[in-house]
């Protein structure tokens, strides 16, 4: 199964695109749509079209989407809304269903703690995806948002299970805790 | 000239498709469309589709959409903002160049002053536009923003010149006054 997970952003958006084969997660690909300095249509359009491409590029089997929280400046909030209705609109398109979670159930999914910081998130992607190098923040949010996803599909408790099935995937070494990944 | 005009909402997006051919303008259609009751990914989808069918249908050669603001619920400032996202991706995908407008902007151009209420649009609409009933309010505000871009397009001045061009069009009978048109 390919997951392709979205950080939407008005200026930058985030893409994560990670295949789960039973327990085992492996990286695809990752990185960012730039929307550019023009109008606010043709910033969504460049969005839009982005996510798209991203969607046909990988054929992902579904996708999974940051909530996106209100901003102290409203205006930026409903910027960042627009921006985030134009990526689920590019994930509708492709016919792909389009999983939503908050950055705290993320962050505990990947971390262990709702209050983990980006360098946090960025090494724990890193290691559960036994990635050579460190993807920037962007996609790398976007890489949780999937991992967060192929946990969220098949309960963590199959992979914590007794028969140690991860012992040779990405999330070896790692144990269940409270439902959550513990290293 | 075909414009066609956008009044965004998550739950109900009104549009209305005008004809302007020299100074006079012509009502074409209008309605809404009903996100209905799914989950968030698929109301949007309901909306790109929705416009993109609009689209489709009476072939505009340009659109005008209501700038929103924020909303004293932020939660609901961030919904409108998907909401509107998704419109315009429907515009933008077929390839409409996108007008933004106030709602202050709308109803000084419709009305003559940023303060109307909605039954005043209405009753403006109607009579710019010769039609032979009342519109529902999501329509009347979506064929007032067209009205809107139909005026901003090209000068009121020319309408308002001496040779009474729209004598015969549905403007007859009013003039110019501080930039607007007044009965």
């Amino acid at each position: 199964m390919i997951i392709l997970g979205i950080d939407p952003g008005l200026r930058t958006t985030g893409f994560g695109v990670i295949q789960k084969q039973g327990n085992k997660l492996r990286y695809i690909a990752s990185g960012t749509i730039k929307s550019g300095e023009g109008d606010l249509p043709t910033r969504l359009k460049v969005i839009l079209d982005g996510v798209g491409e991203v969607a046909r590029t990988y054929n992902p089997d579904c996708a999974a989407i940051e909530q996106v929280f209100v901003n102290v400046n409203p205006q930026s909030t409903l910027l960042l809304g627009q921006a985030r209705g134009a990526a689920i609109c590019a994930l509708v398109s492709a016919d792909l269903s389009v999983a939503e979670y908050s950055p705290t159930q993320i962050k505990k999914a990947i971390v262990g703690t709702g209050r983990a910081v980006k360098a946090q998130m960025q090494e724990m992607v890193v290691r559960l995806l036994s990635m050579p190098g460190m993807p920037g923040t962007d996609a790398a949010d976007a890489l949780g948002i999937a991992i967060c996803h192929a946990h969220s599909r098949e309960t963590l408790t199959l992979i914590a299970g007794g028969t140690n099935a991860t012992a040779n995937g990405p999330l070896a070494g790692l144990r269940m805790r409270r439902g959550r990944l513990v290293g």
